[in-house]
């Protein structure tokens, strides 16, 4: 029987209300004929009772401090406890389920904690399971050594829990569930226009979410792109078909349009522009590889990097400025850190050889006399620089430019 | 180095002050040159936001049945939790510790929820901690099974933990952490002159525990007194000896008074005597056997039996009255059940074939003019039916007449 695996996050199991919605989700793909595994979040926010905030508080106020292998012992229990009150939940819908730990469903990882890397998965235990009838009900985020330690994934875990299950089962498709419809076009709440995609490329996806779009965390997009599953981004609240993740190649009647050049629109907002200016070849005095250095050591992400020899641009976030422009002093480097700008990007696999798609950006943008400060290119995205103030007014230029809605 | 387990339960791990309680008792023994062990229960009460009541109260809201296995993964969080809270605490003292969860610590347990067997204990991980110069904190009451299925261990569970890891790791001693000064000669709300015991045999702890005194569960008694490891009862919240556990042998200066022939005084209070008569002899017609399957079918425990052909008597406790007349009406038997009983006990290993100590029990009762209904005796234990009204007399004329103050 084939194989489907359902992510919920912890919005979506919060309170009881909502996990019976979820019920409704699993108990659609059983009617189907599927078998199903499901990845739950830990439910509670900070000031419920059995949410993780309030335990690591508690631990955290007896010493600040809490060691990586404690903390991840305790934050653990956060979805164990998910996983039990699921399978009470499924059981009031008249469905069969077991909870397992990320231990019993076999997750084994790295021994590394806090942000432990998936190693391998022996799903013996869940295939069982659901060979028996039964839903699977495992709790994401976590996983044990080959030594019996008790680790967690870090950010998006669950997401890498569902992607990382379902190569492992050879799902037909990984389900992540959120409160939006799926992947959109561009920022619903700036861009009115911005409806769900039906279906994009896990690079498209990958690209959106460095770009700020935060639907699925990149490490499980990457996940499913290397296992060749595809990836559902649904909402756990609407019966909308959700967003489909691909390789590109057409699953049922769901194809990638061949002449579609730009998928979606991101942004990146509240960025700085740095620019150096040497009257010497930097890359002769060793400057460049100095600045880039200097930076890593400070843990300032740059982006949008452009080198010259007498010039070096990138942008940073906004906050970071202050930290940036100690830097450069001490580097004894004429620079000007601006702050006020906002970074706008064109996402599609589909641009890739086709010319003219930067004119087509420059001419929406300029249309609203919106200025570019700034751009970078790959073969999947284009983005600009704009000023903060343009920022909304470039999304919509470039959404309609591109025929998005 | 030698190794001692100290075990705290729920009231003792309770608040951080208390917390703070259990670190100084930890400090104490490590202070003295002892490798420790800290074994602990799981922290709430009911209402209490990280208690193992509230979330079995919230996976019954949703379904009332829980499953064995998945109510086990939800108590287990319970003690780990406690684990990660202990184990910040004694950091706040300057005492370097690690938590383990029940499987980490070794403990296999029988494939059986909700009251598996310990099975066998790998101590390894603890060895290694110890030896590292940390303190190891594990999580009571529970363990896991050889195929990775977390399991508790029952009532009293984190008592066995305490005791199984202390014959696993030959501890000196297993330290059981109570907010009681030790085991008393009676119980000290009804008996004012009643004293902590110095020292006990196993043997009479758990004839104390039985019959009523709430100290230390009897599966952890037996599984020291079967790996020859001495109890310590000792009170978290005072500074006393508390009450040494062993075979009898002397332990440094602590040894058992060779004319000590009564130990403590127990009870049992809201009992009901059974009657039953026969004109014809009811071992041949069967009616004997009868008897007790159907009591026990019905799961009533009987206690202080006895059977004669004409006249069967038991005692049971009051609240199973109906239903024992029941049982006993459908088996046509002529029988009389008598409420307002309470059975009060004498207790000592040194009674055996000291003659003389029934009578004087007798005297201490009937200087009161307290009338006994019922009696039975081991070698260890005289108990005697008494009416519940004059129970606490009767333990009080007790405890004077064998001079336990």
């Amino acid at each position: 029987m084939p194989i489907i695996v359902q992510k919920f996050g912890g919005t979506s199991v919060a309170t009881q209300e909502k996990r019976d919605q979820v019920a409704k989700k699993v108990k659609n793909v059983l009617d189907q004929g599927y078998q199903v595994v499901v990845v739950v979040s830990a439910m509670g926010r900070l000031g419920e009772p059995y949410a993780t905030d309030t335990l690591i508080k508690l631990a955290r106020g007896i010493v600040n401090q809490i060691g990586p292998r404690e903390l991840d012992l305790l934050m653990s229990c956060g979805e164990i406890i998910s996983t039990v009150i699921m399978v009470q939940t499924l059981e009031k819908h008249g469905i069969k389920a077991t909870a397992f730990t990320g231990g019993q469903a076999g997750i084994i990882t790295e021994h590394d904690f806090n942000n432990a890397r998936i190693k391998e998965i022996k799903p013996t235990a869940i295939l069982k399971c659901l060979e028996e009838g039964r839903v699977a009900v495992v709790a994401g985020f976590q996983g044990v050594t080959a030594d019996g330690e008790i680790t967690t994934l870090g950010r998006g875990g669950s997401d890498t829990t569902g992607a990382a299950l379902g190569v492992a089962l050879k799902a037909e498709v990984v389900e992540i569930y959120t409160d939006v419809d799926g992947v959109m076009t561009a920022d619903p709440r700036l861009v009115p226009q911005a409806k769900p995609l039906e279906v994009m490329t896990y690079q498209e996806l990958c690209e959106m979410a460095h770009l700020g779009a935060k639907v699925v965390h990149p490490r499980a997009v990457e996940i499913a792109m290397e296992g060749r599953i595809p990836l559902k981004i649904k909402s756990t609240f609407s019966d909308g078909e959700g967003t489909l993740i691909t390789d590109g190649t057409p699953i049922g009647k769901i194809e990638i349009r061949k002449d579609r050049v730009v998928t979606g629109i991101a942004h990146l907002a509240e960025m700085a522009l740095v620019k150096i200016h040497s009257e010497t070849d930097m890359n002769e005095s060793g400057k460049v590889l100095q600045v880039f250095e200097e930076m890593a050591a400070a843990k300032i992400s740059v982006d949008m990097i452009q080198v010259a020899p007498f010039q070096i641009s990138f942008i940073i976030t906004q906050q970071l400025a202050d930290k940036a422009t100690t830097v450069l002093k001490n580097l004894k480097l004429q620079a000007e850190i601006e702050t006020g700008f906002a970074k706008v990007a064109i996402v599609g696999s589909g641009m890739r050889g086709v010319p003219g798609v930067m004119a087509k950006m420059v001419r929406g943008l300029r249309r609203l006399n919106i200025s570019i400060y700034h751009s970078t290119d790959s073969h999947t995205n284009i983005s600009c620089l704009v000023k903060q103030t343009e920022m909304v007014k470039a999304l919509q230029a470039l959404h309609e430019e591109f025929e998005l809605a």
